[in-house]
């Protein structure tokens, strides 16, 4: 379609450059370099990043020389200068690494209480530590390159990206590779290609439900909801729906949702998958470290296979089809997470809501939801609720707005354990929540 | 203030007439009859109440005597032949008596979760077992006495408030004491009359919290806050409130609220109260038993004390206090189950809250909130949308939906648990459930 | 895209089908053919139409012939037979003819207001005659086609839509060719296709702003507003702008605009131009008389280029675009009169709106409208106010709901100018209005 | 009831304490004394007003010394002393004086608009010279006394109430006579006492409908709708009100709402009236040098008769009891200027609304509008529209919003007239315009 900007090429910049997840963004701008004409990819990490930024920048270097295209890798510590003038830059931080993730979902689960890294205490840990950090580096954004997209995939992405719409001027959009899973499986299940579904999400980031899937113009939601067995994602231990449930819920649960629907199996499985591989984060360290050592392969010059396992599927492929969708006007749908606006009417205009979107060159329009089942709306608003508490508690670090976001949260049994995890976990976190600690 | 209506006195309709409670409103009629000058007293009950109506009747009787008043009383099986031209009807019932209430208390406690007869799985029972038949009787009532207000105390009053209002045509109003209770202990705390104090409640029937308190003109919320051991209810097991989590709450929680925020002792608590006394029904019913041996004495011409520790203290109370000011105009301002209107403006314009008003005799007059703590939003939205799933289950007999309604309560942990307990109490309930058992 | 349906091609009727745009929308199908295989095309019209339903529907099926495929026309007076088993449905409806519309411009311009169709007074009657006929074509369509989608184009295009909305359960879509317009002049202004080109309206169906315009990714509002003068309409007398005002209003206003805006001097020039012509309905009337005499010519075979000049350019297109849409489910961006939901909030969600929507085969879904300028919102919110009280009115046949819409109506001047424009025009409409005059 | 505050008495500040109003607030204080203890009253004025602040300022203190209370009377020009430490400040300014108030009346007249200083053009000068003026009082007000109540009665009431209540922290209430004196005026028709009825607002400051009159609990609001004469203001020139429209209106329409509803009857009178006396400003100028006149009598200690016919009739009862329930928690219900909060669903949280309260010493709680007519929520909206876009003006001194707003007036017929007026008043304004003049 249309193309605009500048007429040299694009500058990327990413946040977390040294991530193993990298090599997808590379593989991907390599192969839409026709839609989006990457000129300058800046890969920046911090100093404790430094080495595995070194690995995977040679491996992306590698990639991008064998595909023949004209884009330059910078790899830089310096994040300012990667941010200067750039046109899209995304984020795929983890701040405090993999030893805070184990924490997150180790010390719930000693009380007996769900662990996981974006739902539940673990979440709230995560936002208190990343949306300090990502509401800095829109300071650089907002003076260094004012009209920059910042597309977010730091997980908690609901509430960062609620953060940064709330608290920055940076325009912000973040994304999930959830959706775009969707329709992939769809697609393959049906024999039909994308663009003959639609489906539309309605809820927040890790917590939607799908109530309308049409394929081929046909309705199948019925059909999805009744092979349950399907949907289970694969960073998601599986376990079994109830039939009826699922049928009169009006939507298809994000796979995030048996945290919330089946708490106590999932937590069963946590505890007896902890005793026999240690936390996910554990295992995803594991991942990381095999995978790193592929990368240092001189001779590798693609994306390794291997990396598909680790969790994150079509990230780099929803990112970099939303940068092609912005940068070329496409106008197609996409869901995203952004301001509610009028969208939901229960929740505040600027709670970021996970929505289907019109991409547009000057961002994306929310479409209207066709019905919210009455039965989802009491959940949604609950942990908006805490999602909100969240957010005050990391801008402002103050203890008393994280014990009622914790005792808010709808996988936290009561405030005498909201108030052990509480402590439990800030003292934990010391080092990455100076708000709490000055 | 100004008196209009019927110059003869008014014609009064106590539905479940055969109460333990009825010698308290009899003494509220007695005490209020320059303000309300009643006329027929009819308590009607149904043929298994018949023995109890006849004990409670004869006191009745017996206090009206003593006062000298000209008030009638009727005592009658016969609903319509009571509805008939009423004024104002009461309703005081309990669909399946307290065997009913036995088991919406043990069965959810086998299953480790609350068992409680308005709050939790057990206020999901009553209300199936309730709204049909409080409908029936608004049937009755649209034909009978169209004009008449129905005061509603029958539990859980907010679900069968918004039961009335959104099925039938009946003027209804939907109270509780606490609202009277936690005035009545502030003024006898601060030493100074009820009209010098202001609560503002926000919330739900039996999940409200008191958001401004001020006594003398000067704000007392956070002190009442500080001295949190004081206000726990006698029908509610005691337990401590953590001080912290108080003081950020922005408002005085509801007792029945301890069931959300302190789910675990309070649980705890239940199951050793049982093994002790057994449930909260059967030691009612040891009380029931010894008042109505009370009441027998021919020669009691008064409400005894004994009644005051059954829990309901300041029902009748608040029930001769509305019909005073409906009748008269009064124009205070009371705490009542109304219609939200635009009050909350994130619940539905139909949905029963529990609100501050203006009571002028053409009905109340919900006051705006002067502010909802954001910490409160997400458990009234998650309650409510149990409730309306619950008004819709027990409205079409639905169990897919009443499985809905199930796991949407805060208390129920699971889809798997709420199945357990939906089959366990429908079957329990099957004769007072016509509408699931067609 | 994908296509569904019925296998062997689609029914259409088209109501009103002696219509001397019909041609227009032949050509539509015979052109869309490919994406949009129609098998029957009805059409139907009543009894005094029957010998304009004759002289187009003959040329109907020369033009048909000449393009070789296989579309049956039928010709016929059955509306029911029509309707049956039609797969979409279009009105294109005069009731009361061009002799209605006379006295719709003639009457209010005799009392110093604003004489125009669908807009002021005239289109307050325009609605009052149109309304109940429209419902009575929806209960043959609930019977007798309950799956078929009817796209409403007969004006007032705004409140037809809506009542159909409220008071029917057919599928309904009101379109107006003024978006459609408005994207080909831009598309010739800047020489570029279509499919470049993004356009936001907000408002009424002929009361809308245009909030967004861009073309090849480039805001192109404020120079649309600079050069004010292109965008008059053909069938709206020419008049001048105040470039200060276009400049603060945030929106390119509808045309019809000018009516609210220009008030004083739309109405000299309609004063003067009735002077010199007559009516813009007598004007019409000799246009159509010539139309047809082109129509009987046996050797014309196609869509005669007079036609063009009759005003309403592009309405087949829009037509024959939505239809495609919907059928193929082609989930582009089409701007259309549909229910607000949440998007204009100060409206209620009944309220038929303006507003681009993507279309799937399920229907249009609306898109959020990203900014509503401040000063724009009472004006529609005045409109709405008539608009609803007009549909009231037209349902009910009661004077005393016209006449609280005649005055609420912001071009009415006041109450007294009110009762006399609405008696004299509602005796002038009296064969039209029976539920006025029963 | 209960009485707060400062033990030795309260200091009253009266901003545009020359006025010839004052005598009437000197003696509600008085009159009121043993609620509301007065210990000083500042009287403060311009330099252009001293001389008339001496006159009035010395009949007072005769007044008071009459009394005999110990009420201190200060006379100053210096208003950060009178500000200092009050706990009530009163506003009864006119910029510009009178002389602007006659342009406010006579420029719109000239080009054949309503010229009324409340309402139209006129309104909106006067508001757009008054807002900044009050602004810069609250200023002072939040440095030297952000505790006090700053009871506002300058008009336009609603959009000053409005702008202080969005551009400063200062507690405000605004307030007008016509509610008041609708129930004087019942109370004397109906020989009840005022706590006898009861009356609902819903809509703006001027601009009004009264939808429930209940006097002695019966509803007669029809009777007063049917009896339209009877409730013309004294300053309000009459005319006769269609019964067929006011009986479908649903609501007693404020005397100003005949600017709206008769505009051409009003228009004509108003230029008629000005041929015969001159503008209203200049009439209201010989009543009020006639009252000076009066007030230099040294013999004078009571408020004169004459007062009355000023027109302000209870302008002063209305503080007074204000200012008595605020600082005695009263209580009662009063209608008032406050933010809209969720009252009125189609306005901004942050619009003024003129709506019943109940009065407590913590500020009013607005009470819930029982129904809003459909047909007047397009008025109030567009009316509301034009208020916010002039507050914008007034702050911003920006011209192209000032056009706007004048464009969205109601009473304004077309962009081109509105233009002239804009243009022709700001000139004449400019003394007090600095913001349109820097």
């Amino acid at each position: 379609m249309v193309t605009v900007g500048n007429s040299k090429g694009l500058k990327i910049a990413v946040i977390g450059g040294g991530s193993s997840y990298t090599p997808e963004i590379v593989e991907g701008f390599i192969r839409k370099y026709e839609q989006l004409p990457v000129r300058e990819l800046w890969l920046v990490d911090i100093e404790q990043g430094r080495h595995k930024l070194e690995i995977v920048g040679e491996l992306a270097k590698r990639m991008v020389a064998k595909s023949g295209l004209p884009i330059e890798v910078h790899l830089t510590l310096d994040r300012r200068e990667a941010i200067a003038g750039a046109d899209f830059i995304t984020t795929q931080m983890r701040v405090g690494l993999l030893e805070a993730r184990k924490w997150d979902e180790h010390i719930p689960n000693q009380h007996g209480v769900i662990g996981q890294e974006t739902t539940g205490p673990g979440g709230m840990m995560k936002a208190l530590r990343t949306i300090p950090v990502l509401l800095d580096i829109c300071r650089d954004i907002e003076e260094l390159s004012p009209n920059a997209w910042l597309l977010n995939f730091t997980n908690p992405a609901g509430m960062v990206t609620e953060a940064i719409n709330r608290y920055s001027k940076v325009k912000s959009i973040g994304l999930c590779n959830a959706p775009i899973g969707l329709q992939k499986r769809l697609s393959e299940q049906y024999q039909t290609p994308i663009e003959h579904i639609y489906t539309e999400f309605v809820g927040l980031n890790h917590l939607h439900w799908v109530t309308r899937i049409e394929v081929d113009g046909v309705d199948r939601l019925q059909e999805m909801l009744d092979n349950r067995e399907d949907y289970s994602a694969k960073n998601v231990p599986p376990s079994e729906w109830d039939p009826e449930f699922l049928k009169g819920l009006g939507g298809l649960p994000s796979y995030y949702l048996k945290y919330f629907y089946m708490t106590d199996i999932m937590l069963e499985e946590q505890v007896e998958s902890m005793k026999a591989n240690g936390t996910r984060a554990e295992v995803v360290k594991r991942v990381e470290d095999e995978l790193f050592e592929l990368y240092k392969d001189p001779n590798l010059q693609d994306k390794p296979k291997q990396l598909e396992q680790r969790g994150g599927a079509y990230y780099s492929e929803a990112a970099v089809n939303l940068m092609d969708s912005l940068y070329n006007d496409k106008r197609d749908i996409q869901t995203l997470n952004v301001s509610n606006g009028n969208i939901l009417d229960f929740l505040p205009a600027n709670a970021s809501i996970e929505v289907n979107c019109l991409v547009t060159n000057k961002g994306p329009i929310p479409l209207s939801v066709t019905e919210v089942p009455e039965q989802i709306k009491g959940l949604i608003h609950a942990v908006k609720t805490y999602e909100r508490l969240t957010i005050e508690a990391a801008v402002t670090g103050d203890r008393g707005i994280a014990l009622q976001a914790m005792v808010s949260h709808p996988l936290v049994p009561s405030v005498s354990v909201a108030r052990t995890l509480l402590d439990e976990m800030l003292e934990r976190n010391k080092p990455y929540l100076p708000a709490f600690f000055e």
